[in-house]
């Protein structure tokens, strides 16, 4: 990297290398940047929070998705990250920023899509603070927030153990499958979005897009893989092979996947799923919701497909954040 | 309001007015929106949160902020609304987003101001967790958290007490006259910002730049109000007159400033300096800091400035959030 290095030439993760041990690391962190969410003790009671970004952009198209799907969505990406810590969810707090050209029916639909996903996924959860501020596109911060009982341990990515069985709880694929379906039958001829192809692509019946659009992550899966003793755990948001890598980086060891438990592409590298991909101690009585996928390995960092060597990818490898 | 209505056409207040009472309020919540921050128990323990976001355009000029001020900004004004709780923040989380074309050293400079910033103002906290995302423009979402202790109260803006004594903590006006020495000059001919009249204006020494691009909070003044048992408080962010008349709406007082307390109209409406406006029980000692500026009066509502009206003027009013 060079003086003239700009983030478009780096991977989220470079660019956060590069900051990250700037930051203060704070008298009370347990669990600083790098997992799914962070773990700090305020006057000794762990408080579990992550916040996680929106953009028109990168992360959404208004052709594709309504106000209702990005605050849905928004909510439900967030929820999960504190569910992948094996930790309820209870709060959010919400930055919105919209252009000023943004009809208050807009955010009033934006509103009901985060309060549907919080009473669906997490009925318990409020929306306890915001703000609202003008931007050029529409940008929906969240912070989410989970708390540690007495006793109980927030599930990292770096405690997977040789021999663990590797399961998962939640749809797989579905949301990358839809979303290639976006890209190849509701664009232009130039491959902008187009509302009305998504509409005529919806109409048919032919593949759920509300699978990318308005995700159903398996929040309850999670919290029952805390109370199982999952070993390591985290939800699949960028790919569910480049995932399972960072647990396999994280907790030094490797993962073998079986063949048989994949249908396609989409399942093996898919991400935004927001299912729960989690380890648990060889034998153990998997907690409802999840199934076998594979197991840990000692070979440190390497993921296998069966036999064959299985190479992360997913997010940043197939669209880059740039 | 109609179908038609966009966002450039409301107030803040106006818009979150459509939405807040959609959003679900959740189990555990003590304060929902409308504080500074919001409080929620979390298994029993009760923790303080808020989120503000800096955006490139309405929040800051690149001509006029470094990135260094623009991390350090969004950690000062962030930590601000935990101390008006009356409460010590104790960690950040932050929602990063740039264009593909930052350079990568303004990142690492954005992360400077943001570490130097909680070291001199609140040296315990730790920036815990984050994301970082590709925006149009450069977009800084903190969230901020700190917790109570058994019996500590937050300190609200809801229960001023009529006699109660009026005090602030804090530069007061100073970001305000550095913002309108700015507009006046250090812009071109078409009132675009220019970063090389920003220079001459600050080589000139006539103004304090930095009170306006990287404010100092009355963090730990906001602290010991708390302690010395403050009824209300507020950060001044949008301005002292009409920060001051939220406490008034909020506890359904008025409020009488004395006109000796003040010397110009940048210290009466005057925003951005997050000093502290904190109401006290009439004869108390002031905690270290805080210099009294009027009343609490039985005026539901009501400003004045020694006998006349005070009309509140502020952010809302001065600039818009359009």
């Amino acid at each position: 990297m060079t003086s003239k290095t700009t983030l478009g030439q780096l991977s989220e993760a470079q660019a956060l290398a590069a900051i990250t041990p700037l930051l203060p690391r704070g008298e009370r962190t347990l669990v600083g940047p790098g997992d799914d969410s962070a773990v700090v003790a305020l006057d000794g009671h762990r408080v579990v929070m992550s916040t996680d970004s929106l953009i028109e952009g990168p992360d959404f198209r208004r052709e594709w998705s309504s106000a209702f799907d990005i605050g849905w969505k928004a909510a439900a990406v967030n929820l999960s990250d504190i569910a992948a810590m094996g930790v309820r969810p209870e709060s959010l707090v919400v930055a919105l920023a919209a252009p000023p050209s943004t009809p208050l029916d807009d955010l009033v639909d934006l509103a009901r899509g985060l309060a549907a996903a919080c009473a669906e996924l997490a009925p318990n959860v409020g929306v306890v603070g915001g703000d609202l501020a003008s931007a050029p596109v529409l940008t929906v911060a969240v912070t989410a927030f989970g708390g540690l009982h007495d006793g109980q341990q927030p599930v990292l990515r770096s405690a997977a153990q040789v021999g663990d069985v590797v399961a998962y709880a939640g749809v797989r694929g579905a949301a990358a499958r839809a979303l290639s379906a976006l890209f190849t039958h509701a664009v232009n001829a130039d491959g902008s979005p187009d509302a009305s192809k998504a509409e005529v692509l919806r109409a048919s019946g032919t593949i759920d897009l509300d699978a990318q659009l308005r995700p159903r992550p398996a929040i309850a899966a999670g919290i029952a893989a805390g109370l199982a003793g999952a070993h390591a755990m985290i939800d699949v948001s960028d790919g569910l092979s480049l995932d399972a890598s960072r647990i396999a980086k994280a907790s030094q060891v490797g993962i073998r996947f079986d063949p048989a438990a994949f249908a396609d592409e989409f399942e093996l590298h898919g991400g935004e799923d927001h299912g729960m991909l989690a380890t648990f101690a060889a034998g153990s009585e998997l907690p409802d919701g999840f199934v076998a996928l594979g197991v840990v390995t000692d070979e440190v960092g390497v993921l296998r497909l069966g036999d064959a060597l299985l190479e992360p990818r997913g997010w940043e490898a197939l669209h880059d954040w740039r």
